[in-house]
């Protein structure tokens, strides 16, 4: 026995996204069952549906920043109850016993997390389909707690774009007196900005366009650098801690790790191919390139929490499910602010 | 006033390395005098003597791996008496007074350090004249006390190829149940394998020469991986905590960095140049590329003090002053294990 939802999907990479049913299945012990209300349209949603990093698989229902309410638990569910309001973001699965999972890393898994649309469940081998529909189910592990305070429909970006940058702004231990630079503005660096400024940064905007300097300063940014002004640049040599970089495609890293400070690190956080940078001033100053993933549960729960206190959402421009294909046309030419999120009631509305 | 000293100069890029009398200045009420018995030989030396990284000033007297005994101390002197057996290393002063200096990172101070040949004195403008030399003089601030229980004559190169090493291992907190791997078995490598060893870790050596396994068994590596043999490779993916590069020349990093475990950093410490890599094995694993020079006085202190408890020195071939041109020549083969040391005796020899 499965359950009958509706959603969207790509049938090829080159085919627009169109309403599509599909089975998940009946809920085992453990899972939540979820009627989302709204999901988050990441950058990856895109390059999914259309291939472009080659390992897509179709039918494929993009989403990955779910927010929604919980209609059933399982029998062994403890930790949520039936109205809770909860997210699901990149994962929905992983071995649960290696030892980044023990340590609440599970997007490092040994054995790779599955992911919540485009993967293979791990104990019934079913395709996963992620959140552009009505309804998932998932293990409770992987379900986050969103805290009922907060503008509810700016919350699913927090769950990718959010933990994405989070977890790096944690693990190099930014907080009050760090010096944190931003590179690139738009979905994640958006919320790069807001949690840095949040935890007590002092936060800087590296940027090729001018026209983002008041942006960049509503959203919690101190400074705004032109990336392309070389005086500029040389004006913040050796400022920064971290610098966290956005930016989606090949972009060259050498004007930036003169910027960072002694002891240093900039975290790749958007971008998946050849990097280059010359090791003089990394040696000169014990500086460093990291990459980093998404989150784990457990602070993907802990940035919810903090998200709550300090009453931090994104920034969103809400559509309809039906203009999905559109948005991701003005996606691509970062026509929005900062986040497209679907607000699921769409869904249904000329059916 | 000044104190004339004899030594080993090159007069320019083009010449070999000649006797050649100096001045060194009269000491300062901060300085120690020492009476030189040993200097090591560093691929330092020989890049600056032929000008290979552009900015040497003639006439150049190289040697930054001295020991020797104290012959007489300033007014002002607290630590060292007449008779101490002592040590420099690449710095001899620094600006004393930077986050940096204050954290006992001279190697990184934000005016830069003063290098013990090839610099400029930060008090009286004179060049500083390195240990290819009789007699050295500097701060008290910079000067190391040796271990008396040690092999005196293969203590010098712990003072560059050691501390170079030394530091990132500490730096990165390697211990007991660290696994760690060394690229490179020259002076710095030899060096890096004998004090991971000594400080608990597993340690591996990569080399694209089969022949190493041996040698680098002997000095405490428990397993030789062949770079070149990519099942060699496939076979330690994800497990290294810490990889020192030791290389000097360009080399491509994308094999490495999928040998390194989730959190994993690869340290250059010998290379100074252009570098490429590959994200998505860093992003997938919080893996970083890092760099990394020499040491502080605080570290390069603590290393010889570790040394000392662990009877811990280099493998040198001795050599007299006369027969550094020849020994540069045999460093441009790799024809050395794993250092020459010049026994100050041999320079006044045959005059
Ligand atoms: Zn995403
Ligand atoms: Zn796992
Ligand atoms: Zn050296
Ligand atoms: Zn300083």
């Amino acid at each position: 026995m499965t359950i009958e939802v509706l959603g969207y999907a790509a049938q090829s990479s080159q085919s627009p996204l169109v309403p599509f049913k599909f089975e998940r299945r009946n809920p085992r012990e453990d899972d939540v069952v979820i009627k989302i209300e709204y999901c988050g349209v990441c950058h990856s949603d895109l390059h999914q549906a259309r291939n472009d990093w080659g390992f897509s698989s179709y039918p494929l229902v993009p989403g990955h920043e779910i927010v929604g309410r919980v209609s059933s638990v399982g029998s062994k569910v403890t930790k949520f109850k039936v109205n809770d309001l909860v997210g699901i973001g990149c994962m929905v699965d992983s071995c649960q016993s290696c030892p980044a999972c023990h340590a609440g890393l599970e997007q490092y898994c040994e054995e790779g997390n599955t992911q919540t649309y485009g993967s293979v469940d791990r104990h019934d081998q079913r395709p996963t389909y992620g959140g552009y529909s009505q309804t998932i189910i998932c293990s409770e592990n992987f379900v986050l707690k969103v805290p009922e305070s907060l503008d509810t429909k700016a919350v699913p970006p927090i769950l990718c774009a959010g933990v994405t940058t989070w977890s790096p702004l944690r693990h190099w231990n930014v907080g009050k007196g760090s010096k944190v630079a931003v590179v690139g503005l738009g979905g994640l660096g958006h919320m790069a900005i807001k949690l840095a400024n949040a935890l007590g940064a002092e936060v800087t905007l590296f940027t090729r366009s001018v026209n983002k300097e008041e942006n960049a300063k509503q959203l919690g940014a101190h400074h705004v650098v032109l990336s392309t002004d070389e005086s500029q640049m040389n004006s913040v040599a050796n400022q920064f801690d971290l610098i966290l970089d956005t930016v989606p495609y090949d972009h060259d890293l050498k004007p930036y790790i003169p910027t960072l400070a002694l002891n240093g690190t900039i975290v790749l956080v958007g971008y998946l191919g050849e990097i280059s940078a010359n090791s003089v001033p990394m040696i000169l100053g014990r500086k460093s390139i990291a990459g980093s993933v998404i989150g784990g549960i457990k602070e993907t729960q802990e940035l919810l929490d903090f998200c709550g206190e300090y009453n931090i959402v994104s920034d969103v421009e809400m559509i309809d499910m039906q203009n999905i294909n559109k948005a991701f046309e003005r996606m691509l030419k970062s026509d929005v602010k900062y986040r497209f999120v679907i607000d699921m009631k769409s869904l249904t509305k000329n059916i």
